[in-house]
């Protein structure tokens, strides 16, 4: 892949800017489809009194949202289902409901301005990229999600799983990619950045890692982004930085045992209060803390992954979702496209290629074969 | 480093197997120091009626202890200090008690068993590696701990932050050693091993990560290790594996990850619950039952990560532990030097270099230059 400087025309703001904010949804993706799916756009378009949906699925699988207002349905013939392979994804089902859905967000003229799916992880990356490539500059999509933090707020972490070997020019895309989605989302203009380490000294970690701070550290000299220094696991909690980046290998690790070990609290704490009736009545008393205590780290609050470095927005709902957590997903996709998050990434990219020396940015691209082209 | 075939006689068992296993404490070490780690020994010393231990510490430090049963006190002059650079405990601090604790499990003839020491971790395995220099046919030494699992038991992982960059080779020593550690600890002759991974199909991760799994599944052929496959984040807490083995590098950043997020729930937890004089009220009713929580998923009692790979047993226990952690690290390393781990390591070692085809195992001792030999 050969990554050209972006031509000022398309950093401008598509014509599309003047409509009201318009997702396309995946409707048949996840554990679930549309018993799902559907539920999660209804509520979310009462909360949203601007935005319209494009639903996508097969043919009267959708019927009961066709009276919606704010709505319009597109047939797709096929579903990409949780196991297919990429392959299957992308050369067979070339009519599913994951790919009309990512093609709505296609070109300048887009319909929507972003696309919300619970598809498999894997065959969503591969037709998104292959449908809507990857932006100037940017030879490695990433996907970027939240996880909570002791601030009450949320730490932002890319990339989860999308690139195994990262180089630390990836690290430096991530970087600048993910200040765009906190800026866009989160509304701070120059969120603080730590890079994923064994410890915080500079000369801790692997070669790629210290490759990777010393270009963090002159990209903050340039003023591109705000690089605190490296972080180390729990600082993901403890919230040292609005944004964590490291590598795809090392961030799906740090994202499933977190989830492991909240699941097995969960668990143990179930146990222990159902173990005799007279904790059995200890749990009734403490039933709303303990509710208080599980909504605020409920992982349905926190869906909604972001594919970053494409040309078009996508976001991806765990498969598994329920309409709470799926409607999280649309809120996001929808709060990312409303404050211009394509445009944002586009632009930052664009003034790192014209800062860096040597163009740090793009220089990776032409040097190093992507292993996810193949597929 | 060149790494030969183990000796016959060097697999024999050392002649001090015959007197009752004996520890060696760095008792200046960790945050606390002799008021940690000397009540922790009292205990230790209680519980387990043929242990003896040799205390190392500053002339004087260590006097209360002068007058126990089963203990003999050596003089170090000098402390490692928790901030203290490698350079330091390995080139100036030549008399400290780290190093003094250490050099009393060096050789066959060695006064004690095993040695623990709360000092800090870079400068324990420096020195120890430095000391003690590492067992044929292993050219890394890993770090090894437990995490409680789902089953009410624990997991054992390595690497946890000694090695960044990690060969498959590597990988395999790993996974070699750590079978060894939980045959010895917990009595599983032939314990599962997972190898930690973004997925469970063997076509998944980096390249380094696919190269050990076929190195692991050739060791699984003939009969080295138990080999289960791939397994991700989330396996670590549900115990799918008895072992999980990663480089240093993931290890490290998902035990942190662990941590800070058990630390934050905890907090929520402590939170929710003091918030109002009501919450207060279903604390008071909750608390055995939140007490039972606590102690069962109690770090404390995971404390003790043992050094593998070296010519003599070494075990670090967390900096900040308190006495009853500081006293299970103590009774971990007790188990393993009574249940000869240090012979367990040589041994599988080295039918693993004699049955490997090529000798997978000691191959990269040959090609790739480690670089912690420099430290």
């Amino acid at each position: 892949m050969t990554t050209l400087p972006a031509s000022p025309a398309a950093v401008d703001a598509p014509a599309r800017q003047n409509r009201p904010v318009r997702l396309s949804v995946d409707c048949m993706g996840g554990d679930h489809g549309p018993s799902v799916t559907l539920p999660a756009c209804k509520v979310f378009l009462a909360k949203h009194a601007e935005a319209e949906l494009i639903l996508v699925g097969k043919p009267g699988a959708l019927a009961e949202a066709a009276a919606w207002p704010r709505v319009r349905i597109v047939d797709a013939s096929e579903v990409v289902e949780m196991h297919d392979p990429v392959e299957i994804a992308l050369r067979k089902k070339r009519d599913s409901s994951m790919r009309v859905a990512i093609q709505q967000v296609k070109g300048d003229d887009a319909p929507a301005d972003a696309c919300v799916s619970a598809g498999n992880t894997g065959a969503l990356m591969a037709v998104a990229r292959y449908l809507l490539k990857t932006l100037d500059g940017i030879d490695r999509p990433a996907i970027a999600s939240v996880m909570p933090n002791q601030h009450d707020g949320y730490t932002t972490m890319l990339d989860l799983g999308a690139n195994v070997d990262c180089s630390a020019e990836h690290l430096l895309q991530f970087a600048i990619m993910g200040s765009a989605l906190v800026a866009a989302v989160d509304g701070k203009e120059a969120p603080t950045v730590g890079l994923l380490n064994i410890g915080e000294e500079t000369i801790k970690g692997s070669e790629v890692i210290k490759q990777a701070g010393e270009l963090l550290r002159t990209a903050h000299a340039s003023g591109l982004i705000n690089f605190h220094g490296n972080v180390e696991g729990n600082d993901i909690f403890k919230g040292t930085t609005d944004l964590v980046v490291c590598d795809g290998f090392v961030g799906n690790v740090a994202l499933k045992t977190a989830e492991g070990l909240a699941s097995m609290l969960s668990n143990f704490i179930k146990q222990e209060f159902t173990r005799t009736p007279l904790t059995k009545l200890a749990a009734l008393v403490a039933m709303p803390v303990l509710k208080h205590f599980k909504d605020r780290v409920d992982h349905r609050r926190y869906n909604g992954a972001a594919l970053l470095g494409l040309r078009g927005l996508v976001f991806k709902s765990h498969g598994s979702a329920d309409a709470l957590a799926f409607e999280n997903a649309l809120s996001r996709a929808y709060d990312a496209a409303r404050n211009r998050l394509l445009d944002r990434v586009h632009q930052r990219i664009d003034v790192a290629m014209k800062t860096l020396p040597g163009s740090a940015v793009a220089a990776v691209a032409d040097v190093v074969p992507s292993p996810r082209q193949a597929a």
